[in-house]
């Protein structure tokens, strides 16, 4: 519920997406795949939608038959400004005391197997496991996914600004991360330019200080700040045409108070710029993790390095490529992902770098841009 | 990803819950509930939690079996404040490569009903249906539904400082609604006093004017406030606890344009008012619903107050119980809702009067104490 104006649609970029949806899921064996509002949807209709209890749902049957985005009609004015009739989607509105699942259940005949969208809530999962009675029910995540992962160049460019977005909130860190100040307090800061420098919202504020920057998923908390912390800043949300941002720098507050930082973040910058190297076409993800964790586990760091090196990054924060360990997908342009190896001593201090990039035809490109060094401010 | 320190939790309190939760499911005819983050995970641990593709879920057998907090190890520190141990809760971290379906299915033998949280994602549902085999997969809301309605006094209390605090923020409305301004800009500034007035987040801000107003699910757009509009301003959102408000009042910039406004309006106020004093223990649910809608009908309104009189509120902003026609449920001390009649005059303006209620011993008291009367603004 935190919409701002929608932007126009081109319904020619969309008319596509749905006619590629459809076929793949065809090719996957999916007689329809039910979309429920989400990221799913704004990259099929433009237009994330939302709900609460009530369902709202995209009917996309794979072979004949007309789509059609059901919606309680209290909601429908939401989906005005989606061009549904150049779309070729019908919309079907009901009103309380109906059954919804039946009424989308009634677009698609008798199918044998309708996939449901990896985020369609259990409320609704089990309605249409009901309705469609014998049909087997299944996740349209790994055929969307197929789409969602090769960028054209328009998601591309949102990507880029808002990899510049967070790059100038960055830049400005040394206004906010003082000693004496809470995590809290620099992260409202934080927040606020997040929002200032152009997203329609800031999703995550990590403000990882002395021993909590050790820990990859802390936000932020009431601890103050120290002179010669070293402070992980992982920061980032969606542009208000949905494309996110999401960069990590690693501060210090004064010279470090460990002997250890200097030494051990010159490993982590190396594997980072490694990683970074290593993307290209016709490589695997697994390849880029591992560019990573080979050089910090040559320095004995080994087991400090707890998570995977990055995640693919569109209209949502996480999505695929996963570049992790097993990943054999081979990468290609368009496919846009973190690189965010970290360094973690746990109870003392931590430290990640992480730049979203984006495959191209022979390489790469960084869309964050800010240095890659340790940000020594002011103490 | 936008928790604040956590506060500190009553070990008691949710052990008293998990024990009910247990109970509850016992006597619903389910052997488990499956728990994933969110409110319901909130009530039962104290603690909302937050994944992305990788699960965490509370596995909470009805009758023997000690409660498993199932969570990737790299989040297990965001629940180290939890008191587990107290709570009688088994911690389970899983890593990468691990299936994590299997090992939550794993505590709890050979079950024949399990429920799972109704938002539980497509992405967690269907590994659970397949691990678990032959058993029924149901949904917990139900079970969950009955402990959360019936609030102890400390919930009633945080929803009184949540309704204070957001009529405060009304209380200001007219430093920020001003003609030549757009709807997008006066919501922005309510965002920031909505945060500034102790909420953790600007969940909601709707602010519909003329036109807009008569579309009860707008938000915001890029409409400029003109001297004579009507605004329908319906905010809320989360304290740092978790406890909800939402509270709606309409505006009037300087004297109404359209002649119809004053007499209308008076018709909503009682309509209102009358929901309102229906409201003590003992009575039906829909019978409030009815208090407004007979008031609104008799003066030939009834086509144009096109939505159910209110929702439930609490950890969530909409849960149980609705305030809806065919809602028999008999209304108790301790369950809080909203009482927000509307009438839309499609095209022209709309209106709408949105208190917090709490249902008391042997009434009612209003949790939100903004005046009732069309406020006019300077223009």
């Amino acid at each position: 519920m935190s919409s701002r104006s929608p932007q126009p649609l081109d319904p020619a970029t969309f008319r596509a997406r749905l006619d590629r949806a459809r076929a793949a899921a065809a090719t996957a064996g999916n007689d329809a795949l039910l979309i429920a509002p989400g990221s799913d949807l704004r990259y099929l209709l433009g237009v994330a939608g939302g709900s609460h209890e009530r369902l709202t749902v995209l009917v996309l049957p794979a072979g004949e038959g007309v789509p059609a985005l059901v919606v309680p009609k209290l909601e429908a004015p939401g989906y005005a400004h989606v061009p549904t009739a150049d779309l070729g989607v019908e919309v079907v509105t009901w009103v309380d005391g109906e059954d919804p699942h039946r009424i989308a259940a009634s677009r698609l005949g008798k199918p044998g197997r309708v996939a449901v969208s990896d985020n369609t809530e259990a409320l609704h999962v089990l309605p249409f496991r009901d309705v469609f009675g014998a049909a087997e029910q299944t996740l349209a995540g790994p055929v969307i996914r197929e789409l969602r992962m090769r960028k054209d160049a328009a998601e591309i460019d949102a990507l880029r600004r808002a990899g510049a977005a967070i790059d100038r909130v960055h830049a400005r860190m040394g206004e906010w991360l003082r000693p004496g100040r809470t995590e809290a307090e620099v992260g409202a800061d934080i927040a606020a330019a997040i929002v200032a420098e152009g997203h329609a919202l800031a999703e995550f504020v990590i403000v990882g200080s002395g021993a909590n920057g050790a820990s990859p998923h802390h936000m932020v908390s009431d601890r103050v700040i120290e002179p010669g912390d070293v402070v992980v800043i992982d920061i980032g949300g969606p542009l208000p045409e949905g494309y996110c941002s999401d960069s990590t720098r690693t501060y210090a507050v004064g010279e470090p108070r460990d002997a250890d930082v200097a030494e051990t973040y010159a490993v982590l910058q190396r594997a980072q710029r490694a990683a970074v190297e290593a993307v290209r076409p016709g490589v695997a993800a697994q390849r880029v993790d591992a560019a990573a964790r080979e050089v910090i586990a040559d320095a004995g760091f080994g087991e400090y390095f707890i998570h995977r090196t990055g995640h693919g990054i569109g209209l949502d924060v996480h999505e695929e490529p996963y570049i992790v360990d097993g990943n054999e997908l081979v990468l290609e342009p368009g496919m846009a992902f973190s690189v965010e190896p970290g360094i973690y001593q746990a109870n003392r201090w931590g430290a990640r770098i992480e730049d979203i990039v984006v495959v191209t035809e022979d390489g790469v490109e960084a869309l964050n841009n800010r240095p890659h060094e340790l940000v020594v401010l002011e103490s």
